[in-house]
């Protein structure tokens, strides 16, 4: 016999929300309750999330704690700013995860400087595969879920850090889905279709300081990120190269990488010889891995492939929703693609 | 208990063959046998299946009647002309979802003309959404599975064609995935990028005499059919666009689309107001359907969105198969797409 | 000696806007006067234009009389509604060539079918290659640019009037600009992008009426149009698919194109075995046709390709500014594409 | 009166050949003579090149002396290891233009690592806007054009060479058609369309050298370059993001770009806040930058943006042809690019 696990969306009309429900619509457990949204309320849900068929009856309610109480589990796909409230007033009975930025800083400075106003506090960070990630997450009752480009990012380079100089170099070519359903003038199809262009560079970006913490507490000493986000003309799909020189050009870097996801069931690093491509990754769980040396100037180069909207967000939530509550960890979760 | 069915596919290195052990690996019934490929064999099929990881360590075989024999079910992703010997070698023991055309079409005259050569008879038409289509396809040993665009096209006109004149027009949009990996210049990324062409225009199209067949039985009297097909750049998705003159402009279209498919698990007719999009059929086994009636021309337009390579092809060979071994039809299918 | 023409773009920030100036830019008789916006009014041009570096240093004024008038010409590239009383203002000295619809249906009761309110009367109809269309643009004061639309679809089957019965069929295949930069979630780029799309079906869209009044100008009879516009993912161009019953299907079409069109620089019939593809027009004043019969239904087929934001909108205004002013009617225009 | 310049391009069925005889057809000085190719010589140019209108009656002859000579430019778009004997039998008195990499590198023992075999001796370097960049190609009788991610790196980094320390990191986001027309299945759209990926990764691709041997010249000191190019699903276009530590955080960094560029006619620094895209240069011979700083890491990020078929090769052979023959060097090129 198995237990029945009744979720809500809030947030459902997004990107990040729709993929929520994708992916737990293949979960065995599951029982889909209440979705919400915020401009869209009141609207069939199939008018903005035409994939969700088996959902097309569906309506958008409005996002509030009335509507999100009395679900097993509560997965909040909202702007940043929102969360700590309806979290606090769901209480504890209530398994809250937050696709959003709130909860992953770990320091109020930062959170500050980054995205301004007061700190809501720290919760679980959802990147199990981080070293003794995977601990804070079983049994948890709030999870922070990571941004799309810390996960590709963090994984791609934790596993070097005891190898590495203390300054890391990472551009990472995204799809336009990353940005959401905004309606701004340089994600319409005319413009993104046939063009790539940097945002956010100089260490702009709001993850700068989340893939910054992430591998400095991998290192157990300060990391420097440099991060460029490049858009690409692709709806899904992040590829990081990341790059940093070693201390050592003969250290076994691949060692390292092999030791560190033996065990993992979603990151793989590829045979030598195959590079990552992100429609391998797309629609699934996994993050493809590949790694070498410059020799030339006894650099690491790491490159790695994640969909944003799956492992980046809405499959990682799944994820941490499975080790919250005791299920096995890769239930409804897929290292299938969809290619091409 | 389950019982669990054994499989081959024969041509796995291709986009059909890939697609197919991608929904395989989520059905729950499947073990997955051989895999076979032409030229590719010898090699990793993660080489040319990169987002199959849990397929990594399988090696790619000669696609001979020895690899083959000995599983209860066989797919053929092959070229014309390779079935029907294969087929019979491997017995009635094996169930064999043929991919390819041989078997498809009725009448030798059509295939000598569209195909050349000996017409290698007819199996069973694996489009159980045509009326009495389900009732050879149960317990069936030998399936034909249908063109992507003749399962699209006639779909979209099945229910109307009593109340239709007897010539309809279909033009449809299709991603480049429907050509295989064939190494064409046509078929490079920069020659299909940003462009669209038409191709096979003129009734000039293989695909031409099957919507035919399949509309003529419907109909129970001659179709006339005008197919032009369009190359656009995306990967997957077919949208044809089927118009046709009505007998009478006052006829009950929408009902008879809802009656038609009223049961049909797959093929869902939007809410009025919605219109078809491939991403929202992209990985899916679903079609989904608009109509409406053109009133000063007196004209029925219906549009159709399909992923030509999973309900197009290897869905509908899934599909077939579980009719064949009479399982739930749905078993390891889906109607949710990966969007956006 | 060579004059000098000076003009203004009214929309200068809008995708027609960029385009005209684009190919104004070539023009060797062009000095660029007053560019004017509506909300991004104030603004840099670079900012909203950033491929027309030559006008980096150019101010978006307010769209008024004040602004536009002094100039030899002013082209409009506004949404409906907004010509007439511009032009009326700005007097017979300024030659106005309108890139919207305002001025170019005949009907008044058309006009208010399909757009509502008053009609603001016809203007010369842009578009000199359909049969004696040439004789009103010369020294015209007032043009009428078409739709993109209606002129790839009205050189498409104009040469063939004579021949077909008198019905047509057309879908027309479009990139994302045609819809301009309006910031709608459908035209987003991750909605787009992998995704085809039709829209305005059953007769819904606005050039319907465009259509029908040229082939029925054309023909001398009423032609009866069925126009389906398919989106794909593409930022420009349309190819259209254009097929009617032909009277006699021993008729000698490919005669027709070759006669109608052997002194037309810009419409191209393509040598026997080649097809038209958008990328070859892309950038270009040129339009690529096609023919074929499909014997088997006594049906003529043409697939016809072009630029919408060039030859469909911005080209045809540079080429009517041409044969208004007395100049030649291709200066400044390129029958060259940019492909890949 | 205007000299004539009578040119052939060996090579003429490619994307290099293609786009070189789109720029040539709008240069007022040339005469386009000879047109010849490989394996698709006997072909109609059209047949390979269909947006070249203007040339539809050309044929492609084969790739000799005998078709070659007799011109006053031959452009070499070939691949590596045949343009030195051909440049020597045409002798002197043609200018030689080659857009492939034999004559590039400097140094024999680098040639031999990267392409190997014997060199076959260097060129001038078609690079003008690089420091004393433009001397040796006034009046050259040989011109080796430039690889198109060391023309965009290279213009990125080398007015900052005296501010950085002297390694720098590259990654740079290609369209597909920088891997020309060959036939191979990663370069086919259903592969790269809706995916990235990077390749030549680790140091290995052979412009690694070229860019290496540019920025140690501007600096006067070895530059180290960590260099990885990746592929997007675009067909033209390269971003490239270029970071480098730099000496003094407090440098001043902008005025050395101003300064380096103030004069250049092709090389374009944004206004602040404006970020380059490729888009806005497509089909043009413009590169846009950016730069900041990282103030957290004092790091330099330098975000250039070149259409790697123009800028990026054929409008750099068309550039340098006209410093070649004394011609202004920006005669039939332009800095307007094609967008959206």
């Amino acid at each position: 016999m198995r237990m029945t696990v009744r979720i809500a969306v809030a947030g459902a009309s997004g990107y990040a929300g729709g993929e929520l429900l994708r992916l737990l619509l293949g979960h065995p457990d599951i029982e889909i309750g209440a979705l919400t949204a915020n401009s869209s309320a009141g609207d069939k849900l199939l008018k903005h999330q035409p994939h969700l068929l088996p959902l097309a009856d569906r309506d958008l309610q409005d996002t509030t704690v009335e509507t999100l109480k009395g679900h097993d589990v509560v997965f909040l796909a909202l702007p940043h700013g929102h969360s700590a409230a309806l979290a606090e007033q769901l209480g504890d009975d209530t398994v809250v995860i937050d696709c959003g930025a709130d909860h992953r800083l770990t320091s109020a400075d930062d959170w500050k400087r980054w995205y301004g106003g007061e700190h809501a506090g720290t919760w679980p960070y959802g990147l199990p595969e981080l070293p003794n990630g995977r601990d804070a997450l079983v049994g948890a009752r709030r999870v922070a879920v990571p941004g799309c480009y810390p996960t590709v990012s963090s994984l791609a380079l934790a596993p070097a850090v005891d190898l590495i100089e203390d300054e890391v170099v990472i551009v990472a070519v995204s799809g336009t889905s990353g940005a959401g359903k905004s309606l701004k003038t340089n994600l319409l199809g005319s413009e993104v279709m046939g063009s790539a262009s940097a945002y956010g560079v100089g260490g702009a970006h709001r993850h700068t300081p989340e893939i910054t913490q992430n591998l400095t507490a991998a290192a157990g000493r300060p990391i420097k990120v440099s991060f460029t986000p490049v858009l690409a003309p692709m709806s899904r799909g992040i590829l990081a190269t990341c790059t940093a020189a070693l201390k050592d050009t003969a250290a076994h870097v691949r060692e390292a990488y092999e030791k560190a996801y033996a065990d993992e069931p979603f990151v793989h690093l590829l045979p030598e010889g195959l590079w990552p491509t992100t429609n391998a990754v797309l629609g699934s769980n996994a993050v493809q891995l590949q790694v070498t040396v410059d020799s030339d100037l006894g650099r690491l180069v790491v490159v790695a492939a994640v969909d944003n909207l799956a492992k980046g967000t809405a499959g990682a939530a799944v994820q941490c929703m499975n080790l919250a509550l005791g299920l096995p960890e890769t239930t409804g979760l897929s290292t299938v693609g969809v290619a091409p």
